[in-house]
């Protein structure tokens, strides 16, 4: 049968994919696997083989742009295929091109779904999901951009929260950090005076979603730019109008000042 | 230790929980499970008890509400407690109120992630994930209420996709149909008039997103309003401005008509 099934692996380690992508993966015919769209800090390839008990062939950002897919396209034109992908499949946008390509082939394609960081991040930040606005990525200095700054702040004029996702190169092993997202974010500040992020203004930082062993910190923002999240990844969360029960649970469960729960509606 | 586990199930079966959520269960002194904040169509108690290895005892939304979840608590006080729940553990807003007071009782409190909904949905769809604005609940005729055509308004003004999930009723088995969903919303549509949802307008049913066969299809409202979806769970998407790519997808992998090209930027 023709058929790609594309699974999600989750957030963190071998152990974040389904019993169903277990199985799925089994009694595939070819499984390829890419681990450049995000990164799973503690993802070993040996364990994970010996999970699904299956040879899994690493697929390169190269491999999949420069071939558009063939590689994959052609396993799944002889027989299921799986490819894993780190978090849920289809939300980093990389590859929706090839599951279209592979259905105007007559390949039929599924998805297996994972855990993935954007769900992770707000459940952890016990804010409310129906709360939150666009989501923006937040880029390298290098690639400096408005467009964080103007999302934050359309979210706020809504009273609505922002995830910011901040950019890694898997490639490279490169991570923006929250500090270095804080002090980019207070730059665009300084020069546009909007009063969008300013130094009382009260931001939600999370490193490591998806491990044991998560940091979740909120304060303001001249603390928060010093405080230390260690290890990547790294993402922040601009919350905008507070319900008493989400400023309670940023205090219990994000450690921020007591006196958020009077900035609450 | 005290410890109390929050393991998200996924989307649909026993087979939706992660390799990790599953050691977490089999390691805990005690196992509780809740099947009312979202459903899970292919559910099997008695294959999921095999897969754990483990008696888990089922929680009613009663339970939980009014004794304030003081059956878990008491459980997470006296050794590792897990607590298994519906796609993500904390998109549904249900459980932050449990997780703060076991957070005050000295309770070290973890997440193991599962897939969510939303995310699911929105991978399925093909759309861009950064493009979507507020998520909106629509609720069951008796409780009918403007919000959600006044935040599919807002995402609109501003470009954005809207993600709609319907409301259900796990206990009574009652679900929101795509069909009824826009028939509330065309109604609502006569009388304000502001040409928010039209007969012209497109919109993206998903059902049973995270089964094996789920159902999708992009059409404009007037045709969409008699689509056959099958089974529950279903969900509604209304697009913003569409890129070319977004269009192609819906095209391919949401049968929309050939014309909705033309409509994209």
């Amino acid at each position: 049968m023709k058929e790609l099934v594309f699974v999600g692996l989750g957030l963190h380690d071998e152990k974040g994919i389904s019993l169903q992508g277990i199985e799925e993966t089994k009694t595939a015919n070819q499984a390829f696997i890419e681990l450049y769209t995000s990164v799973l800090p503690c993802f070993s390839m040996q364990r994970f083989e010996a999970i699904v008990n299956k040879l899994v062939h690493i697929i390169s950002r190269h491999n999949l742009e420069e071939e558009n897919g063939a590689v994959i396209l052609n396993a799944a034109e002889t027989g299921k295929t799986v490819f894993l992908i780190p978090g849920d499949p289809f939300i980093a946008t990389t590859h929706v091109a090839l599951r279209i390509e592979a259905e105007k082939r007559g390949v039929r394609t599924r998805i297996v779904h994972g855990a993935s960081v954007m769900s992770a991040i707000i459940g952890l930040s016990g804010l409310h999901n129906y709360k939150f606005g666009k989501t923006v990525t937040i880029p390298f200095s290098e690639n400096s951009s408005k467009t964080p700054y103007e999302v934050i702040a359309q979210n706020k004029r809504l009273g609505l929260h922002t995830l910011c996702l901040l950019d890694i190169n898997a490639d490279e092993k490169r991570f923006l950090s929250i500090n270095e997202a804080l002090t980019l974010l207070v730059n665009i500040e300084q020069k546009r005076k909007e009063g969008v992020i300013t130094r009382d203004t009260v931001a939600v930082g999370v490193a490591r979603a998806g491990s044991n062993a998560p940091t979740l910190k909120a304060d303001f923002v001249k603390d928060l730019i010093r405080y230390d999240f260690g290890d990547p990844p790294q993402s922040l969360i601009f919350p905008g109008d507070l319900h008493f029960m989400e400023a309670e649970a940023l205090v219990t469960l994000a450690g921020a000042p007591e006196r958020l729960k009077r900035l609450a509606k």
